[in-house]
């Protein structure tokens, strides 16, 4: 958290990763990021991971730091409310983020009516409207039939890689808008395919030319690097460690380190390779692996992480999500990205903040998600001017709910 | 690509993919980004894909849109060259993105003291400076002990998927400091450690809170969706689909459009589930893909494809790289993300612009990367203002150097 765009107020309508990313990561720059949903959640609302009571860790780890406001958006005047929240006056404020098909009168152009400087961000699945999720994205990549064995069974990635890029992909753009409409009055409408930040991505990563210009693609090569030196070993007591040479300099310390230096040159000339170079290690990999493998297999991880310490060797052991949590002291509040929150209803535990630190703007306290509803009548109040009678109304007539008792 | 940064000038010391693509993001913003090689080349010159004729399409891919400045970087006479092109005026100017060590002269205490508003955008690998890439953080992630068959044996990724959010990440932070800057006249240093990101997706997923509030971690499930219904299925013509039903509008089109509604809805009552709910659908996967996977069985993908259009299925074919450059129309011109361009060395292929659409700001052309060098002259002459004579110098003592003959 910090408080660098305080001054904007982004209303976001959305669900699952994507949008909410986006618009939380703006609520971590201090922006005022109201959320607004239907009345009893989004159908997002109860997603996995849950707790035992049922509430959801995701709804807490996407919402942080925002506003929640639940309004009956079945309803036109459920809408007309929403619509005037979005389309509230202030330079900082009408702007919208969202991921869900436009309700009537909630589209841009019904915006933009309101608001003649509207900014819109819109992701949608496919360009051409039909639906798509990181899910089916991703079976489209490429990626899933050279990840794994590359036996022609796709394996997912189980990180919602394209909604994570889609979310700050939105970020960029809502401030690169935002940068144009300070400058000359105009807001826009910007729209993002998620499928195109994936065929994007493919291409700019070198594997839409690998295809044209080479007639061939990457092959599925386990867990080793494509075009360098990478590959996991087993250690004497049961855990898995990666270990890389990209640059010349981590080849020597691979060397040097483990005393290997010597058996390891001696594959060059008899390969007629060179090691210097990344082509070189990655034709040699299975003979390097061949003299590496052994070595880590005589040593538990805790010799291996002594030896390679301040060695210059580029390496990492594998850990569960249990063992990072647990015993990884970056994922603790040892390091500042984390605080130790208490989300209402779920339980005190640590928080990340934005993984950026900024000189001129310093960490303010990690904010947990809001529950649903929580800001309802503050933003009624605040952002529209109603009166408390009014406030009273629309909760009477089922347009506006706060959040249920705890 | 469009115009809307074109007043930004953004100067990059950087290899590989996070920083190389943050710069090429703002390049296809339209904003002049500079990236400065040592001559010869960087770390990441030659790195794959690479055509026969060693061409790095990796290269051609990650720097699309910028300039090229190759400059003797050993030197202290060429990186005071360096220095002046990062700290020459100009209102956008003074931005600097890296993922390299700073090398002397050119660490933000430097830069500031030239030019007080410098804003510096540096990615580390962990926090405390210690090295760390990719592949190592996504070891410690524990996503690849949950990938794949989750037999104890980690999944890489095959997309650098840390790396792609940090370099979206270190585009949203440039716009934020950026717009500080233009308010408040202050530049200042932005830090990104790229374990710090992976640590904060994990977080925001909901991994941590899952360990700390549940004491238990999300198991890996194959393909299998967490906490809804989706999986792969085979096809009678020996390919796979990706079948998915997060919402109960899916659930009900997946039934419709098989036939299989009534088979599929007895299991709800056998198995004591609500199959309207995504939890429902979770438990009951196995019992739902017994009865999918037969009737994908008995057909082709085609005949899939043609039962499934306009039904609202949530679904999607696994493909590998040929088949999505070949054959997906997404991936092609027909897209307006590509066109058609032309890469010095390597040849005509389509590339992706920007994944996003600006209605206050059309698609220009996407340009191609640039030769290594191939703008060292015209940047010495526009930001400098050096004469030819000057430059000749330059390029006589070895200081810098245009592009190779081809």
């Amino acid at each position: 958290m910090n408080e660098l765009l305080k001054d904007l107020r982004i209303v976001e309508f959305s669900a699952f990763v994507a949008a909410p990313l986006g618009g939380m990561t703006m609520a971590q720059f201090g922006a005022e990021v109201i959320r607004i949903d239907p009345i009893g959640g989004g159908i997002d609302h109860n997603r996995w991971p849950i707790t035992d009571a049922g509430a959801s860790l995701y709804w807490a780890g996407l919402n942080k730091a925002k506003r929640s406001v639940a309004l009956a958006l079945d309803k036109p005047e459920g809408r007309e409310l929403a619509k005037a929240i979005a389309t509230a006056p202030g330079p900082g404020a009408g702007i919208v983020l969202t991921n869900l098909p436009p309700l009537p009168g909630l589209d841009y152009a019904s915006l933009k009516a309101a608001r003649d400087d509207m900014i819109m961000l819109r992701l949608i699945g496919n360009r051409d409207g039909s639906a798509a999720v990181d899910y089916t994205v991703n079976a489209a990549s490429g990626f899933p039939l050279v990840t794994g064995p590359g036996d022609g069974t796709p394996v997912n990635n189980v990180l919602p890689a394209w909604d994570v890029a889609t979310g700050l992909y939105l970020t960029t753009a809502l401030l690169a808008a935002e940068r144009h409409r300070s400058r000359t009055g105009d807001g826009q409408e910007v729209v993002a395919a998620l499928a195109d930040v994936m065929l994007a991505m493919v291409g700019h990563l070198g594997y839409i030319g690998d295809v044209h210009i080479n007639g061939r693609s990457r092959p599925a090569l386990g867990n080793d690097l494509y075009g360098s030196f990478g590959r996991d070993f087993a250690t004497r007591d049961g855990r898995r460690v990666m270990i890389i040479a990209l640059t010349p300099r981590q080849w020597r310390a691979l060397g040097r380190a483990t005393g290997l230096a010597d058996t390891l040159a001696a594959i060059g000339p008899r390969l007629g390779v060179d090691l210097d170079t990344e082509a070189g290690r990655f034709d040699a990999r299975d003979a390097i692996a061949a003299i590496v493998a052994p070595w880590c297999a005589s040593k538990t991880l805790a010799e291996i992480e002594q030896v390679f310490a301040g060695s210059g060797v580029l390496w990492g052991p594998f850990q569960d999500f249990a063992t990072l949590v647990n015993h990884d002291p970056r994922c603790s509040t040892a390091n500042p990205l984390f605080a130790e929150v208490e989300q209402p209803g779920v339980g005190c535990y640590p928080m990340p903040g934005l993984p950026l630190d900024f000189s001129a703007a310093p960490r303010q306290p990690t904010r947990p998600a809001p529950r649903l509803g929580e800001h309802t009548d503050a933003v009624l109040s605040e952002v529209l001017g109603l009166s408390a009678a009014e406030i009273g109304r629309l909760h009477d007539t089922g347009l506006a709910a706060g959040p249920a008792p705890m």
